[in-house]
Formats: C-alpha cells, structure tokens, sequence
C-alpha cells in the first residue's frame, strides 16, 4: 500500500539521486578547462559541504508544483528536470548562506561548521560563493537551451538573485549585531527586508520555475502567484521570528537567539511601534546584549505588551486574507489553486 | 586639428559620460522596489566608490574594437551601446576587486582604502560585490534584451565570470600568503592561473563583445580570436610579473612586493624549473618572507639564474608567435587584423 508518507519519502530519494549528475557535471566542466588538481578537489568539496544537507524544502517545492499543475501527464523526464531546476534552488541558497554566514559571522550551519570555518578555506569561502552562482547558469546552459523559456529561467534566476542581495543589505545595515539602534528599525523595513531576503527565493522562485516547465507563461499567472507566494512568504519568515522567541527548543531544534543578536525581528518591530517612552527605554538598553538578564527584561516586555496575542491576530488575519487570494485564483491563466494550498497547509499551524 | 590624443580624450570623456546614466538605472529599479533610504544610498556609495577611478582600458576596448570593425559606419547609437558593454566589463572587474582585495588582505585600491575596510563596511563588501555582479545582468536586459545576440551577451558573461572565478580559486590555493609551499608552484599551473583569471575578462571578453555588436557571431571569428586573445593576455600578465621586479617604480606607479607576498609569478616559476638543489634550498627559505633581505636573496638568484634574459627570450619568441598568428588572421570571418594589432602595440614593450 503506497501512503502519503512513503510517497514523500520516494520523491525526496528521487530528488537527492539528481545531486551526483549535477555535481559530476560541474567537475566535467573543470576537467575540460585542464584545472589543477588540488583546485578540482577543493571544488569536489565546496559542492559536496554546502550544497545538500539542507531540508530541501525549497528544491522539492519545484517538482511538487510541477506534479499538481500536470498530475500524471508529467512525464518522468519532465520531472526529472524539475528536479534539476529544484536543486538550482537549492544551489543559490547554497550560494547565499557560503556568504551569510561570513556576513552574519556564524558559526555552525546544518550542524557542522560553516564552510568558511574550515581548516584553510577562510575568505576563499567568497570566491566559493561566487562558483556556486556560476554553476546555476551553467545547468540552465546545459538542461534548457534549447527550451523556449531558458532565457525566462536566466532573468528570472537573475532578479531574484538580486532582489535577496537588496534585502541581505538592508537587513545587515539595520541590524548589525555590534551596534545596536532601534530607531533603524520599523515594520516597514522588517517587512522589505523578509520580502526581499526571503519571499522571492523560497517561495515565488520554486513555483514559477514549475509554471515555465508546465508552459504556463502569461504575466497574468506570474503576477497571481507574486500576490499570494510574496505574502505568504513574508508570513512565513514572521512565524520564524515568532518561533524563535516562542517555539519550543525540543520542536524548533535550536534556542533562540534573536534579542541577544539585535535581529531585525517582527516582534521587537512590533514592541516598538506601541511601547510607552519607558518601556522604550528599557527595549533600548536591553536589545542586543549577549547578555541572559538583558534578553530576558526584553521578554518580560513583549509579555507586557501581549505581543504574542499581536502575533495569534496577525496570523489569524494573514491566514483569512490568503485563504481568500487563493479562492479568487483564475484558473484559466493556468495556475491551480492547488499549488497555495499545499504550501499553506505546510506553512500554517507549523511547530518548527 | 584632430590629433591622436585628443581623440584619445575625447573618446575617454565620451565613455566616461555614460557612467551615470547607469549608475541612475539601478538607482531607478531600487526606487521601484521601494528600498529604504538608507540602504539606497549605500548602494549609490558602492557604485560611485567602486565602479569607476580604474584605467577603464577594458571598457574602452570594447569601444575601440567596434570602432575598428566598423568604421565610420559606426553610429552614435551603437557607439553608445557599446560604452554602457564596455562598462559592464568594468562593473564584472568591480564585482572582483572588490571580493579579491577581501581574500587578498589588500589595504589600498586605485589609491584609495580597500572598500572592505571603510568605515562600517566589513563583509558587507561581499553582499556590495554580489551586487555589482547584479548589475551587468540588470543593464544586459534593459539595453539588449531586442537584440538577436541578447542571449548570446548573457552567457558570454556567465562563461567569462566563472572562468576568472575559477583562476582566483587556483591562485588562492596555490599561493597563499601566510603559506610558502614552492612545491605547489608550476609553470602549468602559472599559466592555468594568468589565462583564467586575467586573460579572458580582460582581452577575450571586451572584443567578443564588440563583435557581438558588429554583427559578428560565427563560431570560427571566436576561435580566432581565442586562440589570439588568450596568449596575448597571457604574455601581458607575464609582463606584468616581470615588471613588478624590473620595472621602474617610478613608471609602474608602485614597488614590487610579489615575492615578500608569496606571488605565483612567472619569474619564480621559472627559477624553479631551472634551480639547482642548493639554489632551490634558497628560494624555500627566502620566498614569501616579509623581510627585505630575503627578498634580495631572491632577486640575487634571478640575477645568477639569468632569469631577465630568459624574459627577454620569452617574450621575443612570444611576439613572433603571435604576429605570425595575426597575419594569417581571416578576416572573411569578419574579424579584423588591425583588433589585435592595436592590443599588441599597446601591450608590447610597455613600461608600465
């Protein structure tokens, strides 16, 4: 008996099986151009270290897309190449987190040391960035040149690389973690940085590259999964906000630590639009310390001003007014209604 | 009367004017993403600070090389497209000397601090590279996006990006600064290094694009032009080598520091072909040191090793070669002899 777990299970198998292809690719690729030995190896690895071992959820996305928008006609050679466009995901991320974690100075990443913490590698890491963008362009090269989308799949690769460098800008000038200014902060900005640093990428880029493989390319499509996925998105990343102060460690798979770091986050963007100039005062000199004490006046604050009920009425609200985006998608422009509520029911309601 | 060098000038001014027509453009596309104010204007600073203030003979050489394809013929029109590709050239080298100077420890670019280390900035720099990158892709769909070759100006970049990333890796790991293994140097792997990180953004890349322009997009053209481009890119980073140890500073513009930073220069590559074991013993032991004395221990075994004659025998023999492969240049292809005789004379015999 074939059940919606197992069924799960296999496609997450089918997808992992495509890594080897891409990464051999890549590594043909350097065989041609004659490189050194030691630079191969070292390229072997920066694929290897950082590209898988990430939940998938972005990459998976792609091909679960494609399943809904062409049930069973999808043959196994389209999804095949959903799989290949799922996994370009999955190498921007890879592209974008090298850097983060140099940017945000982390430490680990996916439970082992971040990349640029290796023995030899420090800022190398940069220019390891830099391959594994490169790598995108050369399998959309390679899997759908002779496509009539590839150069839809090259601009839209493009854009929304951008727009996440836009929004890992002004999330690393508002929110430095050695300076701490909350005046930098508010809503406004909380909400273009989670857009840009977050929406497109995760949720409106996965959907879209489904649409062009399912042949849908009408700007009017486009613009109905841009109204739905960017909010949906933006919700998303203010339940991580809300889960890192309130999810539970044991659920969550880590502590929390967003006040200590001086993010950007919703709920101090929130406490601050209603705190008294006292409760500001104690937001302004507790913020941001690598400090226990500190981080908890800052939690015993958001309690006095409920901003977890705040929150229950934001995702209420934000749920009703998706719900409702959702009923009115025209279907006739060929996305399916199917495709938001699969994503909302993973999204909402989610412990970690 | 019209002399050669207010030609020369005017040509330059002209370039020089399109400069902030394209800074505007992705000043534009922020406004229209509704960036705040702050994170506008550091990207402004990122443009003007980094963009710009270098030679620019990458840029203009696209310019050139349309005009001697074309002639007369040439329209104020296309003369101004190709300014804005020979600026994408420019922004592809910021996008690298950014990140370069980052990986490289440099302190001072183009006689100004390294923009890593203005005040604030820090690994910010990476995500300001990222975003310089961004760019060329942005002006390639604005200005290029009707044209037949649109795609073909994608890829060029994509191809020539990941070629000089590729030749970074090599040399970071080859020639680490705070790391002296001679035994990781070879003239394979000099050349490797010099023809992808150099040779194919800074020759191949500006004439591929002017011949875009002129129409040109044969297979064949190409090929003569890689297999002239490339040497010459290759003889000129040679040049630059042997200059950084031979040159006056007094016309380079700066003292020599290759060997103090553990350079992969073709001069140390040489006299490790040809050292004996005790000159050998030498070089592991001065090479790469930040002391003067070790430094003239190195330049005395160029001196015995006769390392500037077999220089000035490379690049005799190198000047032959590639002579001999410009006459026979066809120019039915719709290449030109007189492209490459202009990079030569530039190049050749140059003293800085």
């Amino acid at each position: 008996m074939v059940d919606a777990k197992s069924v799960k299970e296999a496609n997450r198998k089918a997808f992992l099986d495509v890594f080897p292809e891409l990464a051999n690719e890549v590594l043909d690729e350097l065989r041609k151009y004659n490189m050194p030995e030691d630079a191969y190896e070292w390229t072997k690895q920066n694929l290897e270290y950082n590209v898988p071992g990430g939940k998938l959820n972005r990459g998976l996305s792609v091909v679960d897309t494609l399943y809904i928008l062409k049930g069973d006609a999808a043959t196994e050679e389209e999804l095949h190449k959903a799989r290949i466009l799922g996994w370009l995901v999955e190498f921007l991320q890879a592209y974008f987190l090298v850097a983060d974690d140099m940017m945000d100075a982390s430490i680990t990443r996916r439970g082992q040391p971040c990349w640029y913490r290796k023995d030899g590698v420090g800022t190398i890491a940069i220019n390891d960035s830099f391959i594994l963008e490169s790598c995108i362009f050369l399998f959309l090269k390679k899997y759908f040149k002779g496509t009539s989308y590839y150069i839809d799949l090259v601009e839209l690769f493009h854009d929304v690389s951008f727009q996440t460098q836009l929004g890992q800008l002004c999330d690393l000038i508002t929110a430095p973690e050695d300076k701490v200014d909350l005046s930098k902060f508010s809503p406004q900005k909380h909400q273009f940085i989670v857009i840009y640093k977050t929406a497109y990428y995760s949720f409106y880029l996965p959907v879209v590259l489904a649409l062009h493989m399912a042949g849908v390319h009408s700007e009017e499509a486009f613009k109905q999964c841009h109204d739905i996925l960017i909010p949906l998105g933006e919700y998303f990343q203010v339940q991580d906000d809300y889960l890192d102060c309130y999810g539970d460690p044991a659920f969550i798979g880590k502590i929390g630590t967003d006040i200590q770091d001086n993010k950007c986050s919703w709920l101090i963007n929130q406490a601050l639009v209603i705190a008294s100039p006292e409760q500001r005062k104690v937001l302004d000199e507790n913020y941001g310390k690598k400090d226990a004490e500190a981080e908890a006046k800052v939690k015993q604050l958001y309690l006095d001003l409920n901003i977890e009920q705040i929150y229950k009425n934001y995702e209420n609200k934000s749920y009703t007014e998706l719900r409702t985006l959702i009923d009115q998608v025209d279907e006739s422009t060929g996305v399916k209604k199917q495709v938001f509520i699969e994503f909302m029911d993973k999204i909402y309601k989610r412990t970690k």
